[in-house]
Order: structure tokens, then C-alpha cells, then sequence
């Protein structure tokens, strides 16, 4: 699978209408208004509600003249069983409309309710791509971590808590009608958390850049997002208080969003979703840690797109060539990830080498496995795992 | 009007589902089926047709069992009376989705049909911004100048041929549902409207950029539209088979498109609109020509806006400051007019000192002048227009 354009001949970019900004989470109400909401089903977790963002919602809608309905019975890898719960709520209250307001959890819920509520079934059977038949209510979503991305993407991953296996589930459908992205809502994430899901962030741009399925438009959202990642992730981790660097995380998770919704994911996704799944262990953290690793993997399939990630980098304006940029990042996200205190080992999490097989047998059944740049065997991924123990 | 944070403080992004590569052209009845088609209202122009387009996209609509009308009664700068005829036609043969085919006036008048066909009236009562209120057939646009950007946008700019005036129509209803964008399509476009289209994307895309309602996702498509321009111009004017550059400049057009859909444009257009109106002479030529003379005009307002489209220009790593940014993206621009044979003068499309009175008056009125950098004057626009006779 060689990237370019005798394999991308013809290309599809798609994206939500997009509200950004310090205050924009004001603008609920009118947006459900404006899509002809009257009562808006929020789907959201505890964290979200002490942090006091469900309240400004809570009040946008009243202002607009809106009912609501509040549900937050969801974990983080969140379970098949609490869409259900969620869409049996949905259809008793009676809404028309889902507001999700959280990270990728809430969101990826928001979504899963959606399907089900109006396509039937349960949400297993919505696994892979374009299953989902029939129109979902009006979907506005509100991103308050600056990480997964979800608020403006085609994806919604739940756990098959049975099989403990992450459903990727992808469709054009499940792209919101709005997404709004409120800097404002960073300043109450803490710092570990910032760390972990700015390296998410990392990983959507990194991936979607050298995936097959990139296109001129994904990747110059992916370039910038790579650039302001390397700029604003350290201050903004450093400060709950630095507004700037708050405004420039969110920007570069929104544009790494719009990379990977489009162009999709690699190897690193196609693991942490396997690892994740079955042990229940945190995304973002999971991410971090293997992404250095997979480029080491990675980097001989398509050098030159790593030269330019190596380039964006490059801020002492050192000497890289195709021949050292794969060290170059390798070494550059080893130490950022370092500085900012993120969790450097998967053993750290208690994962040792009897997981390999069994990670390495989800991670090859992974839809975002499909676009990574290089060809993934069984060996290859047990490789990986076990260097980043 | 000083462009930052401040003032933007929460800014909006909207865009079509986009279709892009060689080839795109037969996807045309899927994408209408998809939109809940049944008969298919196909707006074009004669030398559309006469370049084989249109046959394509009536073998793909034929092909997905759809039913068509034909309608290309419209010239550019297209008027009222054609949308007018147009709309008549729309109802009469009972279609329910519009495809626009062409530059940016068919695109234009195909909006421009969508909007009177659903919302009654004339054309002349949607002037200005958000006047239409109910919701328009499915529409997809099939660009075939990489130039207007209509294709994208939420714009369609019709001409009052009573008062010669052409009427700037905003609204995100506007937006198309999918854009299509087939690069073979550029190759049956002459030189001299390869040349003057090209310089026409090169004006959105600096206007946008240094536009006071620019944002950081405007901003990435701006630049990169501006760096294609710089490479695959000449390239694109040399060859009509250099598929390479038609590629280059279909993706540099349709970034510049996003980028102004969404910032808006400056006083370029607005003083070509004027002139265009007045005197029906073509957009593309008019906006080429006086770029140059508005940039020596906007360059104090905002200098490092400036000079980042100057590094981007840089190809010889000359040494630019702000002192002399403004001064380099002139002469880089007049120098690139001569390479590819675009006009340079307004006098050689007949008009003279006389004419400056009446473009400054409706040049002030016109939408686009709301976000210029810099506050422009009745005075400053005749003396723009007269150092560009």
C-alpha cells in the first residue's frame, strides 16, 4: 500500500459546522434551536457536571427556551451496557435532539445513543463501516478536553463489555451537525490529564499524516496540528491559567480531528484500542506511550512524510535528512513526553509480556489498522508491545 | 478594525462535503442519489457543454436512474432575468435537486435558482446577509474553472440589470451539499481564463488571509492556496495537459474557497464587483488587476499578516522584513501577471478617470468591504482605481 494519488484518485474531505472559541459554549441553545430542537438529551459524565460546564449548557438551553434531560451513567472505555441504559432514557424523555459535552467518552456515548435510538438493535451491531441506515436526531457536540476529537469526526468507539473488545464504529452519519470547542473548558482539566490527552492529539496528527488514506486536505490540518502541539503543549500543562495556550491545545485537537476523521489512523489506534479494551486502561495514556514506538516501526514505509513531521519539529533548525527524521521524532516525543510527566511504559500499567498475543490478535482485527503505512504482521505487533513494557 | 482574538473571539467554520480528485466528475449520480434525488435540475453554460462536461454528467445521472433537465440560458456576470427564467424552468419540469456546472457564474445562478424556487420573490430580495429562511433542494456543485470557489461557499453573486448593480447574496443555506472537484475538467479552459481564474484564486486567498474576520482554520487553507498558486500558475497557463499542475491549482482553488467562505474577502472584490457590474467586464481579469494596487493600499493596516504571505512567496530565501514585505508581494504579483499574459490595466477594458466616482460609490456599499484591513474611503478607492487604469 503505497501512499499517493494513483491509490487516492478521488478523495472525500467531510467536517460538522464548527463554533470555536473562549465562550462559544453559550452558543447551545441557539444551535439546538437553530436545528429545530426542542427538548436536547444531554449525555455527559460526573466529572463534566462538577466542573460546572453542564450548568452554562443547562443555561444556554433555558434561555433558549429548550427542555432538557441529563444523562451521565458513563465511564471512561465506555460499555455497551450504558448506551443501552442511555437510549432507553433518550426515548422515555421524549427528546429530538443529543447534546454530547465531555472528552471522547461522552461524546463517542452521545453518538452510540443516537445510532441505536432511531436505527434499532443494539449497538454490536453497528461495527465497521457504514452500517447506520436511517437519519440520527440533530448531534451537537461540545469538546471540553482537547484530545479525542470526536466532535468532529466520523468515529464512535464503545466497549463490547462481553467479548471486551473496542466496536469501532464509522460513518459518515456520525459526523455532528455542530461541533463546538470552548477553550475555557480546558482550564479545569488537571495536568496529568492535559499531558496524556495532548499526546492523543499528537498521535491523531502524526497518523492521519503518514496514513494512506491522507489527502492535501487532511494534511495540512495535520501539519499545524503537529507544529502548535510542539509550541503549546508544555505551557499548557505547565498552567491551568494560561488562556493562550488553552486556545492553541484546543486548535490543534480540532485539527488533528479533521485530519484523522478523514484520512483515519494507524497501528498506534489499532493497539491502544486492542489494549484498552481489554484491560480498561485510559486512551490517551495508552497512545503516548506506543507512538514513538509504532514510528521506529513505521518510518522505513514512507521517510519522507516523516521528514516533513521531523521539519515542523526542528525549532533548533538542526540537520535532518530522510536518513535521521525517524530518530529525530522518536527521540523529540520521548523527551516531550518526559517534560510533561506522561507515562512512559506500558508495564507501568501493569501489562507484561503474556498480553502480547492477545494484543496482538485485536489489534490486527482493527479498522484503523487498514491505513497504516506499513504492512502490520502478528510478529511486528508483539515487537512493539513489548518494547514499550 | 485590528484583526485578533478580540475582535474573533469566537468565530464559525463551515464547508460542503467535498469530492476531489481526477475522475470525481462520475460521481455525480451516486452523490445526488444519496442526496434523495429523483430528478436532477442541471444548471451550465454553453461552452460547458460544448467541452463535453455535461454529457459525463448525464451518462452518471442516467446511469443511477435519474431523470434530468438541462438549463444553460445564463452569460457571465449573469443576470436576474436568467435566474428568473431559470426558476420557471426548475418548477416547471418538476426537478428536486439542482447541479451547477461550471465557473462561478453557473454556480452562482444555480444558488440563486435553489433560493427563489424555495423561497418566492425575486432574486434582488435576498441582497446582503442570511435573508433566506426556508430550506433549499439538495445541491451539488461541479467545478470546472478552479476559480470561483462558489463551489464552497456561501456566496452567489447575481447582477441587478436594471440598476447594474450586482447584488453580494451570503447565507450558510448557501453552502452546497457536496462540491465536486475533477481537475480533468481544467484542461479545456483557454490560457487567458487559466491565467486570470488562477489570479482570481490568488485574490481570495490573499484577501481572506489578511481579512479582519480570518481564523486559524482559514488561515492554513489560505496559505497553502497561496504557496500552490506560486508553484503551478505558470505550469497550468504553459500546458492544458500538465495534469499535474491542473491538480495543483483545482486543490489550490478550492482551499482558497474555503478560506474565503469563511473570512470574506476584501476591497478588491468589492471594488471588482462594482466594476463588473457597471460595466459587465469579467471578474477574474478586473480582481487580477488590481490585487496589486489593494495590497500597496491594505499593507499598513497589517504588515506581518503581510509578511507571512511574502515567506510563503520567497522562493530565492530573499531577505523580507515588514518593511518590505509589502513592496516584494507587489512586484511578485505584477511579475507573475506578465509571465502568464494577464491583463494589467483597467484602460484596456475601456474605462477611465471618469468611471471613479461611480465604482467608489457602489464599491463602498458592497458586503465585502465590511472586512477589508484597512477602513477604505471613497477617496481611496478612486485613487486605487486610478493608478490601475
Amino acid at each position: 500500500m503505497v501512499k499517493g494519488f494513483v491509490f487516492m484518485k478521488v478523495h472525500k474531505f467531510i467536517m460538522p459546522e464548527v463554533i470555536f472559541g473562549s465562550g462559544s459554549i453559550k452558543q447551545i441553545g441557539e444551535s439546538c434551536l437553530r436545528l429545530g430542537a426542542r427538548k436536547v438529551f444531554i449525555v455527559t459524565d460526573p466529572k463534566v457536571i462538577l466542573a460546572g460546564w453542564v450548568d452554562s449548557i443547562i443555561n444556554s438551553c433555558k434561555k433558549a427556551n429548550l427542555s432538557y434531560h441529563v444523562f451521565s451513567e458513563l465511564t471512561s472505555n465506555p460499555k455497551d451496557y450504558e448506551v443501552k441504559n442511555g437510549v432507553q432514557q433518550y426515548i422515555a424523555s421524549e427528546c429530538d435532539a443529543i447534546v454530547g459535552v465531555g472528552g471522547g467518552s461522552a461524546i463517542d456515548v452521545a453518538k452510540a445513543i443516537a445510532i441505536v435510538a432511531t436505527n434499532g438493535g443494539e449497538i454490536n451491531d453497528y461495527k465497521g463501516v457504514d452500517k447506520i441506515t436511517k437519519p440520527l436526531p440533530p448531534l451537537i457536540m461540545v469538546a471540553t478536553t482537547a484530545g479525542s476529537g470526536s466532535e468532529v469526526s466520523q468515529f464512535s468507539i464503545i466497549l463490547d463489555s462481553k467479548n471486551k473488545v473496542k466496536l469501532t464504529i464509522i460513518s459518515k452519519s456520525l459526523i455532528p451537525d455542530i461541533a463546538i470547542i470552548d477553550p475555557e473548558t480546558l482550564m479545569t482539566k488537571s495536568s496529568l490529564l492535559t499531558a496524556t490527552t495532548g499526546l492523543d492529539v499528537l498521535t491523531h496528527a502524526i497518523e492521519s499524516y503518514v496514513s494512506v488514506a491522507s489527502t492535501p486536505l487532511t494534511e495540512v490540518h495535520a501539519l499545524n496540528s503537529i507544529k502548535l502541539v510542539s509550541k503549546y503543549l508544555r505551557p499548557s500543562v505547565g498552567s491551568q491559567l494560561n488562556k493562550k495556550a488553552k486556545e492553541k491545545m484546543a486548535m490543534a485537537s480540532l485539527q488533528a480531528g479533521l485530519a484523522f476523521s478523514n484520512a483515519i489512523l494507524g497501528a498506534v489506534h489499532a493497539m491502544s484500542h486492542a489494549i484498552g479494551g481489554r484491560y480498561l486502561l485510559p486512551h490517551g495514556d495508552i497512545n503516548a506511550i506506543l507512538l514513538p514506538y509504532v514510528i521506529e516501526y513505521n518510518y522505513v514505509a514512507t521517510p519522507k512524510r516523516f521528514l516533513d513531521i521531523a521539519h515542523v519539529l526542528n525549532e533548533n533548525n538542526e540537520q535532518i535528512s530522510t536518513l535521521t527524521a525517524g530518530e529525530f521524532i522518536v527521540n523529540y516525543i520521548k523527551q516531550l513526553s518526559k517534560d510533561i510527566d506522561a507515562p512512559q511504559r506500558l508495564g507501568e500499567f501493569g501489562l507484561s509480556k503474556k498480553d502480547a498475543d492477545i494484543v496482538s490478535e485485536y489489534a490486527l482485527d482493527d479498522a484503523c489498522m487498514i491505513t497504516n503505512p506499513r504492512h502490520v504482521t502478528a510478529d511486528a505487533i508483539k515487537d512493539i508491545f513489548i518494547r514499550a513494557l
